[in-house]
């Protein structure tokens, strides 16, 4: 983020390609072992078999089969990529969260603590397989996750697509996960408003699961995305299910349950907003239908209760939508040097960004595009036009509203 | 409460009748006057104006037209009694966090605070109207307010009714407001599992009202009570609306709104339970209804919020319930002495009382009959038989269970 970065090599594609083939989805030996090694090392190694026991039983079904090759191949057949983290399109910002928290389960797996590492925090994912026209990197800024019963009311799936309508008109990116129900409701919202929604399939891409739901994934695909950590070819299995839970929790600014049973993923979704310090909203429903019993339960739960939601209006409150007032407005600076003509002659963007800078803090571009409800890449390019117009100044930290500016 | 009282004299009923009829529900100086000088006293004193200028402007409009002998005579025709705190069926137990408010409210207004006083806490009744078979003392030990929207939709209504029944079913006595939609459901219900339910009525009681209630009134003063502070004649105003929220708020061991629009008078009588230190519940509803908004915003409500329930259980769980473990149970006991056959061989009405007993601490019948789950009347007929047991002991400050029975 903030720059721009070499395209990123074969040889790491491959070996990320590779990795994300011989690798369940978060693994904490294998995560940490490509942490400490790098991947292209990383995956050698495990081809070898010159691992640490842990790695090598983590990899040792699937390593001797595994063809990058054949998988890069059959990806560029289905018009899937392979992003990672080391290109441009990884979504740092908003799996800055999940970075801290594999970082965390890593620490106390090393320590010998394995018992709790099993049962830990979310781990990042080695590499994403990613087919559509959106740009990851793009998700997360202002994004809300929304999930629920696959097995879902007709208030459920309307109540779902009114929310992911609003959303999308505003351009805040629907995730979901392409399930019945609650999923295809909401991504289908998005997709009737225009806008951007992202599908993470718990299978692999060419493989569109449940398959009644294959054209949503067209449809998606289209003019958002699907998201999926394993190769084409990849049987959705129920760990995978799991796992995908944690990718949308994460790119996801917050995460809204709209229906969920008794026993349902929404308890997972929400211990993965918890360890991920995201929101978590849910919305209450007739207490006479099951569908509501999960929902209720996440309101009224004693430790971090979900947030109450009922409208659209309440879910922007959460997440930050663009009928936000800013900290800082601009309307509060005084109108020396004739700011105000300055400001009106801006272009929206510029001014948004302008809108999203704090007036005494130096704020990071990532931290000003979540303010202003913008993405980072805009506030980079915004940043000239207002440096020029001298309206801001720059430090160690970030930049902020120019001093001349501020108030005495 | 907790022995036999002299039959109250016809001077203090005349007198309380008196009061009744000349002040307005809810009068802060006439409440005081008549707690400084006694009901007797008070009533000659506003007859012939001998009394401070706010209590006889308080009075004023009505004082010289009052017949309380006539009140009395309609009531006695239309079969209401008058219920004062003199005599036994004055629900005590119910009204005595009324008591403390209204006595702190007194003392912000004795001390010339009457801004803050004028919008203060609720105050008690002078004296209370009363059609029916049940005995006011008896409502409040374990009861339920049950509120919410006139235009409730048939949702609501049905989760209502299905509570109420529910409720009086474990006796828990059921206490609304006889208006339609939520409240005359919630008398239903109650009537439909013939258990006790309580319509507290805004004007007098010789005239239903709503008039298209008539039926629901006759049913309920077949089984329940109708209660009103206002004599017969008195028309339902809006003043005597709100005011009539407090009573039934006060009559609650806790209270349930079920549904309510975004401006209702729930907010009212959540303001009236957070005063008198009752819990509040409420039942959610489908986001997409009108009816649904106040419910929501109650159990979102940043201070005091209310306690989402959405069944019996969890109502029971917040009013004392049958179904309660008690803290303190007989199982916990040592079983020396063959303490487990005595205690096999207690009448199941003596067996619960010594059930709500405290093993240390001395409580009185009140207080015993609340975590028991019974009323006071029962407790002190069961106190002999546990006497006799030796398994209580007596104090200053009431009954605990007897020493010899502790654990070391």
């Amino acid at each position: 983020m903030g720059g721009v970065t070499e395209p990123v090599s074969d040889e790491v594609l491959l070996a990320r390609a590779y990795l994300s083939r011989v690798s369940d989805p978060g693994s904490v030996p294998v995560w940490g072992y490509v942490r400490s090694v790098g991947p292209v090392a990383a995956a050698r190694a495990i081809a070898h078999g010159h691992v640490p026991d842990e790695v090598r039983r983590a990899t040792a079904s699937r390593r001797d089969d595994a063809d990058p090759y054949a998988d890069l191949e059959a990806a560029e057949r289905h018009g899937i990529r392979l992003v990672t983290p080391e290109t441009d399109e990884w979504p740092h910002f908003a799996f800055a969260a999940l970075e801290r928290t594999g970082i965390d389960r890593l620490k106390r797996y090393q320590a010998g603590d394995r018992k709790r590492a099993e049962a830990g925090e979310p781990m990042p994912p080695l590499a994403l397989w990613v087919r559509g026209t959106a740009e990851l990197a793009s998700v997360g800024v202002r994004s809300v996750g929304m999930v629920g019963s696959r097995s879902a009311t007709r208030y459920g799936e309307r109540i779902s697509a009114e929310l992911s309508y609003g959303l999308a008109q505003r351009e805040v990116v629907v995730v979901s996960g392409g399930a019945y129900g609650i999923d295809a409701a909401a991504h289908r919202g998005a997709l009737a408003a225009d806008g951007p929604t992202v599908l993470v399939s718990a299978g692999g891409l060419d493989r569109p699961y449940p398959p009644g739901n294959t054209n949503l994934f067209e449809r998606v695909a289209e003019s958002g995305l699907l998201v999926s950590e394993s190769p084409a070819g990849c049987a959705p299995q129920r760990h995978r299910f799991l796992s995908r839970n944690r990718l949308i929790a994460a790119l996801g600014t917050g995460t809204v349950v709209v229906e969920a049973g008794q026993r349902s993923g929404a308890a997972n979704t929400a211990k993965h907003c918890r360890t991920l310090q995201r929101p978590l909203m849910a919305v209450p429903g007739p207490v006479d239908s099951a569908m509501s019993i999960g929902c209720h339960n996440l309101i009224r739960a004693e430790s971090n209760p979900a947030i109450l939601v009922t409208c659209l209006d309440d879910v922007l409150a959460v997440v930050g939508g663009s009928s936000d007032v800013p900290q800082i407005s601009a309307g509060q600076l005084p109108s020396t040097d004739g700011l105000r003509e300055v400001l009106d002659r801006l272009d929206p963007s510029a001014r948004r960004v302008f809108d999203g800078l704090f007036a005494r803090r130096f704020a990071r571009p990532d931290e000003i595009a979540v303010r202003s409800g913008t993405s980072a890449l805009e506030v980079i390019r915004a940043l000239p036009t207002l440096d020029l117009a001298r309206l801001i100044e720059t430090g160690d930290a970030g930049y902020r509203i120019a001093a001349r500016l501020r108030k005495a």
